[in-house]
């Protein structure tokens, strides 16, 4: 049984009232903490309501740049998106609490940890494979797979007895789930679940409809070093920053949404909606770059990798030794990456159109059908081809003989 | 030495000049062969002028149905693309057309074939590899890379002195080459050849400028059935006249641009242009219904091994054993890949906004946060995560005891 | 609550406290069902004991020839090994007998299967993913997790109070648990758990001493059709006779003995210790035909995709679609191996002493360092080395500028 | 035309001619280079031959150290292995010679180095590819494709008309050509280009026929620290010393041979005999270390990288980036491989008899039968199960359902 544990609180409804029942079901002192990741509301409600609902301590902490330099630039260094899509915008977020709930624990003497994350979900699992990677003794409670609520109404009840304010929606029940960050807002359930179904246009928070943005394009451009966003326009900005900025321009031109039916880790099918504007523009930005700094096998290699890495993080598990290893092979990779790119902003899209590289193995004289000075000579290729012909003239020779003695040829 | 040779043929410029040379210079018999893959010119012409440039034979096959149905379709059943943007409309052109020359120097009985391909690119691997293939004692003539014009000005000094007539584009030279068929059209070299600059306007032939494109959006549903498109708007069509409609109604959106530096197979690096209007619907639509229709792992296992079979076609090993046996993998998969995709196309985005699948995998009840009729059950959840997380505890006990004893802890 | 449970029962102890607990604490009626899968044993006392201890029916089947033919076979196929050393011999028993499970409950009306593995190894999940795949609503039992016994002694009373009899060791408890069938003999646990101590001599059953092996060598031949072995020494035989022969004369000399640390897939490590004399002899002749049956590219393909499909099987997904996609891209790959394989049995080894194709796409002439006939032309490796050198150079050139831009040349 | 060259001089009887060939065809100045990679030849007698063949200068360096240290154990730790059994032994050679051709051709101010190695073998390739990534602007000498010799009596003619002894063998022509370095010695063509037929007894080197090894098993053990070898029996030695002693170990009891039909990088078979007696030691020791020390992921990991890692070594990209960046993955896996395996030789097989790790991953407690006072909860396999059965279920659910639709259920 915990004595004093420390919850990943956001201030809304699902964790006051988490926050109450651990004191009152699990008898345990309660430290809030909540984490600051751009999600764009004001977090001192957060702690008033934490402290007025009995926590023994309210944390709250600044985590945007750490976020964004620490876990948003990493994937994007790797150029991971799960299942073709999904830039992993909230997978990337619950490890970075994790580990802070586990920092917390430690320098409060807390013996447990708890999250407000429900039980069919995939954000459970990427808090927990964090928290007992960082700190195999600790304990975790998850409530919405613990606690007697069999449906929304007793959970409201339960709120009610406790004093717990509820917010109304103006239409009522929220009609879907949502969570932010400075990289993306994600959404999902309610009335995305038929997936013949449109999402509806109010839905969409951080980007205009194309309908309604600029009938001007907008260009921008984006420097990188190392794999890693450092300038706007040639303004040096801070990681945070810099993203923020980035979901102002894309937001404006409607940039960034995905609408995906996707596989959770746990065997499950489930539709979820994304606006990732910024991040959006960074990755593209991003390949294009190395598109001209990096060597084709160095790409090549990177996109045999990165479907498995993408799923090592979706799966939650940022602090295994595998998702360390494939980071250090792509951070030697990304060492080479080093340039600008130029964007057109216009109608929904973010195109690359300009793009130029540190130390560039794109060598404009080498690939142009004019002469090249004899850095290349064609009679080579009559060579290389022949050699590669090799095994499959054996091939035709060998089976098609086989075939012939079969009478089939 | 070859005798009777059967030459790639478009009616261009190039392949005349290559058509009286092989009768000049290597003193052969030339049979001049063209294929109707959707280039969407009058072949007409082209025959003309093959008889008057001493063709001893010109044959004229439509090749579309063939080409979409046995080149594309295979390439969509596996969701291939090269270097994360490249739908590889060329090259699935050339091992089309490498077969019918195999076949026809075959019926012909030609001893060797030839085709205008440059010494620089990768159309030159994919037509020879295939040839090899296909018939290993066949000869191949690569006139480009074995003629001594050093010179574009040579070169057409030597068409006027055998009466080739050059076309004058109005801008006197054309300034980047071009590749057409009823998949793409693509286009390389010249003014392309800065990565720093935007391809010029006029250039993109097939898709609308978004400027330009309708106000209104426009909404169209298209069948696959074993991964293959079957109808348009719920009206059955054949492979090629499916694609010719979805052409004009991406192309009217201004769907389906693509602009990158890729790897070519010969060690270079090339900027490349690309219109695929219609393929480019036909990819978005697949994956889509895949999202419903396919197993998680599935999905993760064509994910792994796209790249790899996206480059063994880029490279030109259509006709390879490993491509045919990806293939069977794909098609194995694909079996389960029946349903309706609807498309809204609108400002250069064709975007998915409904999926039906025939045997969906998913289960919108099962993923609902409503209840299930106890399909799932939440705690089961936990054992799920905790035999997960067993691995990552061993590790952060055995390598953090280690620290510890090291002083680092 | 399940009313008739098949249960997978092997005439041992623990499956019969289990038939017996079945009926007493979940007042079931029990069907025993007990596979021969060549693991030596006198199946008739089985039969006797399950009546004796109120199965209301006993089935006993002779599965060997579809256990080599449908489970070994296919895995030799795929030359899968977990793990770089163990061939599968358990984890391809597991679905077999899941699907007599599942089959037997449709034909005979039963609403649960029930097996006696243990809840921290592999086989529990081997057996209910290959029951859940096959039919989705049946109920399983897995009495290891259920009942509340909690030490050898508590389950050794229970026997004891329902007269079931305690086979006496002479040397008391089994010093380690094993699993046997055609293709192996498996032990693990007891005083195997141990890591830096050898197993005990007398623990192997299958195999020789090497020390006591014969003097001199002996020599055999395999001969292959579709991937698949045909016959031995020239004498066409059936899967399981083959294999059994096999096994006679690979365990007179030794070979086949396997000691390795493996990780389960529930996220712990195991030591565990394999015989498998024909197995060994078979994988190894597989791979020696496949060198001079299967093309470079096709041999590499599998090698890439061998570890992946290995750990699908020891991890229970023999019924999954992954498992059958890849099965058919190995199968199709392996309509191309067939022909003969000399081996050398001595001493604890299995050499291959000569290999001779159908087809062979080795060609003796080609690789000789004499006249090949011009089939060859050393020219023609400058050009394939100077093109596959070209991006080398690009890249020397163009980040050694970058390196002595920054002075560090 | 180069002026002066850097030649990879062996000593014998080929890069004798060579020598001369350069001085005489080519009009260059020849700085003759011997490396000494623990071939087991006096090297005095090379550098006086050279001497007296016209070489402005010869070199003569001790390589060993470097050689095992930077190239044979990097390989090791990345577990290496191509095409299943061959470690490379050649393959890693050539690129340390190449770096030190380079390095001396630098420093000597030549223009160009050569190399004696024939133009269908591989290591043409390895030298290049090295000597390019290196310096991409040298001049290469290949002499075998670019000389005018078409048989070996012209070439003997040649050496007799510029007086370069050769050494007559006692049986005339060697049946065979050997490579010999502190890994391995490799021999092939002649009399092995029968893959039916065993090889001569008297071929092998470095490893004693089986029935002459000792009666008595011999046990030793070695220590790793960060995946390479530290110790014998406890004794610390330094990289080649270990290797040597090792060779001696396993020589005498018969161990390391290997006899395969390989695919080289220019497309065609080739029978390869290899002898790496202590090479193969230190495989199966490392591996079994891993299995102890490495978490299964880890693991996995490097399997599913080996064999491309492999292949890139083989094929001669030593010195590519993708080959440095697989290094960095696999060196960040490899900072946690230290412990001890104790190895038995015995009759041809070195069998791991224990193994222990410094931070070992398995835990006897938790794979125990036995009680592991709670760390591992039964229970828990219940949900992992379930869920991983979850997509199964669907699987069966949904295609059964439209299996029975269509009426074939």
């Amino acid at each position: 049984m915990a004595k004093k544990v420390v919850l990943a609180y956001s201030g809304g409804l699902d964790t006051s009232i988490i926050l109450k029942w651990l004191q009152e079901e699990r008898r345990c002192e309660v430290v809030a903490f909540t984490a600051d990741l751009g999600q764009g509301e004001e977090l001192n409600p957060a702690q008033a309501r934490a402290e007025s609902l009995g926590a023994v301590k309210v944390v709250v902490r600044d985590l945007r740049e750490e976020f964004v330099r620490d876990y948003v630039f990493p994937v994007l260094r790797a150029g991971a998106v799960y299942e073709h899509d999904y830039l992993l915008g909230s997978a990337i977020a619950r490890p970075l609490i994790a580990r802070h709930l586990v920092d917390l624990a430690a320098a409060l003497s807390a013996d447990a940890v708890a999250h407000g994350a429900t039980g069919k979900g995939n954000d459970q699992v990427r808090f927990e494979l964090g928290v007992y990677a960082l700190n195999p003794s600790i304990k975790v409670i998850a409530p919405w797979r613990e606690w007697s609520f069999d449906s929304r109404s007793s959970l409201l009840a339960y709120a009610e007895r406790h004093g717990i304010e509820i917010e109304k929606s103006p239409t009522g029940e929220s009609p879907y789930s949502m969570d932010a960050n400075l990289l993306h807002v994600s959404y999902e359930g309610g009335c995305l679940e038929d997936p013949w179904q449109e999402p509806p246009a109010a839905m969409w928070k951080l980007s205009c409809p194309i309908e309604q943005t600029p009938d001007d394009p907008e260009y921008l451009e984006i420097d990188f070093e190392r794999g890693n966003p450092t300038a706007l326009d040639g303004k040096p900005m801070t990681p945070a920053v810099l993203l923020a900025a980035l979901n102002q321009a894309a937001g404006r031109h409607g940039i960034g949404r995905v609408d995906m039916v996707e596989n959770r880790y746990l065997g499950l099918k489930s539709r979820g909606c994304y606006e990732t504007p910024g991040g959006t523009l960074l990755w593209t930005a991003h390949r294009a770059l190395e598109s001209l700094a990096l060597d084709r096998e160095e790409q090549h290699l990177q996109d045999d990798l990165r479907p498995r890495y993408a799923r090592l993080i979706y799966n939650g598990y940022w602090w295994s030794p595998e998702r360390m290893h494939l980071q250090a092979l792509f951070d030697d990779v990304q060492t080479h990456v080093g340039g600008t790119v130029r964007l057109k902003l216009y109608k929904g899209s973010g195109t690359v159109v300009g793009r130029r590289a540190q130390n560039a193995l794109y060598d404009e004289k080498l690939s142009s059908f004019e002469s090249d000075g004899g850095a290349y000579r064609q009679a080579d290729a009559s060579g290389f081809i022949k050699l590669n012909a090799l095994r499959l003239k054996t091939i035709a020779g060998s089976r098609r003989t086989a075939r012939s003695k079969q009478g089939k040829s």
